[in-house]
C-alpha cells in the first residue's frame, strides 16, 4: 500500500516485527510491551468477536501462550500506511502450531494499527482473519 | 475505541455509514464513490485472502452484488479512532442475504479504514472476518 514512504516507516514495520516475534516466542511480556495498554485497544482473533480493551486482549493471548506448545508465525506481503501517528500494516500470517492435538498449519489475513505512544510505536488494533490454507503440492520445495 | 472524541469523528461516520447504505443498496456507483480509487486500497471479504489495487477491489463488488438477490447490512458497536487524516473505524456487520440458496444470516467483524481524498473521507481498507452468529432464542424479541 505505499507508494508515498513514510519516514517513519522502518519503525513502524519493527513494531509490528515485534509484535509476531512475542508470538512466535509466546513471550507474554513482549506482547505486553507491543500493545498500547487502553480501553481502546482492540484484538480480533481468527473466527472470534472483538475483545476491547487491554485488559481483555492481555487475557487473550496468556490464554492464547498457555494453550499453545509451540507455534511459529511469518508475516508475508507485509504493507504499511501511515499518516503522522497513526499507521496501519496489512499482511499474510503463516502459522505453524504444535499444541495437544498434534501439529497444524493455518493462513490469516491480519490488519494491525499502530499509534505513538510516549514516542514509541505500540499496536492499538489486531484483527485477524482465517483465508484458505495453499498447501505446496509435494516436490514443490527445494528438496525434491 | 473513542475516549478522546475526534472533532471530525461526524464526517468519518457518515463515511462509514455511506459503506453501509451502497452494500444494503446493492448500489455499485455508491460503492464506487464509498472508496479511494488507489493501489493501496485493500479489500478482505470474510474468510478470504486480501484484494489489492482499487480496480480488483472493485470487480468484487461488482460479483457481488451481480450474485446477490437482497441484502441488508446493519453495523452496530460502532467505534472511531482518528489521527489528523487517517481514522479506523471498527464495527460488527449483521447481514441478511437472499440468493439463490434461500435467506441467510452472518455476522462479521469489520475493521475500516478511512482517508482524507480531495477534502472527504474515502474508504482505504475493509478487512471483514466472520464470527459465530448470535441466534435469538423463540420469545426474545419484541413481539412474542
Amino acid at each position: 500500500m505505499s507508494e508515498e514512504t513514510d519516514p517513519d516507516e522502518p519503525r513502524i514495520l519493527s513494531a509490528n516485527a515485534a509484535f509476531y516475534a512475542a508470538l512466535t516466542a509466546l513471550d507474554l511480556p513482549a506482547m505486553e510491551a507491543a500493545w498500547a495498554h487502553e480501553p481502546r485497544a482492540v484484538c480480533v482473533h481468527p473466527g472470534r468477536e472483538a475483545l476491547h480493551g487491554w485488559e481483555d486482549v492481555r487475557t487473550s493471548w496468556e490464554r492464547i501462550f498457555a494453550a499453545t506448545g509451540w507455534m511459529h508465525v511469518e508475516p508475508t506481503d507485509v504493507r504499511v500506511v501511515a499518516v503522522g501517528e497513526l499507521a496501519v500494516v496489512t499482511c499474510s500470517e503463516n502459522i505453524t502450531t504444535r499444541a495437544e492435538g498434534g501439529v497444524g498449519v493455518a493462513s490469516t489475513r491480519a490488519t494491525n494499527v499502530f499509534a505513538i505512544r510516549a514516542g514509541a510505536w505500540r499496536m492499538l488494533l489486531h484483527h485477524a482473519s482465517p483465508v484458505p490454507v495453499n498447501v505446496a503440492p509435494p516436490g514443490a520445495g527445494a528438496f525434491q
